[in-house]
């Protein structure tokens, strides 16, 4: 992977591009493109404005972790905290903005963890995760109809709910792998103070 | 966790249930829902057919993986092999035919992994993740209009470039962290021998 590669055998390119669903939330288009053997085919995906996550550390080493109902997947899910890039935010903004509004959490040291990307197949979505420290707990300020739990959490739990089928969220698996990386050493981690 | 838990104070009832796209792959629905708290709301997701993953792992501890051009993302992304359920398809079967469509490899013995949800926010998507070993190399038929490279990589490998920002694609993260654990020897793993 370290090498420079010439991906034109995979590379598909645009063709046309129209609108097919406009809604409250989910922004839909369906692309024609032309494949790497001059062949057309069609792709349709979800336009999103992206998304940060936070794996907030307490200084006793638990997690700050949230219940919420999903409704598409009819479950109640055990998440890391996240939410939604409002136009033009900045990506750390967003992530003290969300960590107060769900849990009333502010921290005084954050860290960027990196990103992923959740569904590939059909969406623009990223999520940009942070780690955050020096937490200090005042008052959550929910959105308007948003309605979870809020509860701390040891790794070696969230390991165990992932293991027995009760943790299945991809970004908050992905934050696991993150978080065991970050407690065993690997890997560089620049903590930056905030007001 | 392990307590049963009343989630009345977070789950929501379906009052109405819209179409909202019939494309040729997207499926999207447009739900009013009964909040917690008595209110209403809309949810807009899609409804997907669920998918499979497997983790397949050659005698000298190397995965097969899998390079290819994801379109909304506009990148060449390093994941597992993977690939959605047919109607009615078992989940093993169908992990079994992705894996020699799009690698070309065969495994005698697999065990499950878990599940995980890609994206609970829009979409009824689960993936069933498979550990394969036992394998031998055959004929990859990948289906029309299908271009990617199978290539091999260690598990340090997998860390390093998830680390480095070039393998960001979360059910591949998420596998990571079931292949780290497994091989660990962390968790149950049952392996099913198969002609």
């Amino acid at each position: 992977m370290t090498e420079a590669k010439q991906d034109t055998h995979l590379i598909e390119h645009t063709l046309d591009h129209v609108e097919v669903l406009k809604g409250h939330f989910l922004h839909a288009f369906r692309d024609q493109v032309r494949l790497p053997n001059g062949d057309t085919a069609t792709r349709e995906y979800v336009i999103h404005p992206g998304a940060v996550m936070i794996i907030a550390l307490l200084d006793d080493g638990r997690l700050v972790m949230e219940r919420q109902y999903r409704y598409p997947v009819k479950q109640v899910m055990i998440e890391f905290p996240a939410g939604k890039l409002d136009a033009g935010e900045d990506r750390l903004a967003c992530a003290q903005r969300e960590l107060l509004e769900e849990t009333g959490y502010r921290a005084k040291e954050w860290a960027h963890a990196g990103v992923l990307h959740p569904v590939i197949s059909y969406s623009t979505e990223f999520i940009d995760i942070w780690f955050a420290r020096g937490l200090r707990l005042g008052e959550r300020r929910l959105d308007e109809g948003e309605f979870l739990d809020v509860f701390t959490a040891s790794l070696d739990e969230l390991l165990a709910w992932s293991r027995e089928g009760q943790l299945t969220d991809a970004k908050t698996l992905t934050g696991l792998l993150w978080l065991q990386n970050h407690l065993s050493g690997s890997g560089p981690r620049q903590w930056q103070s905030v007001g």
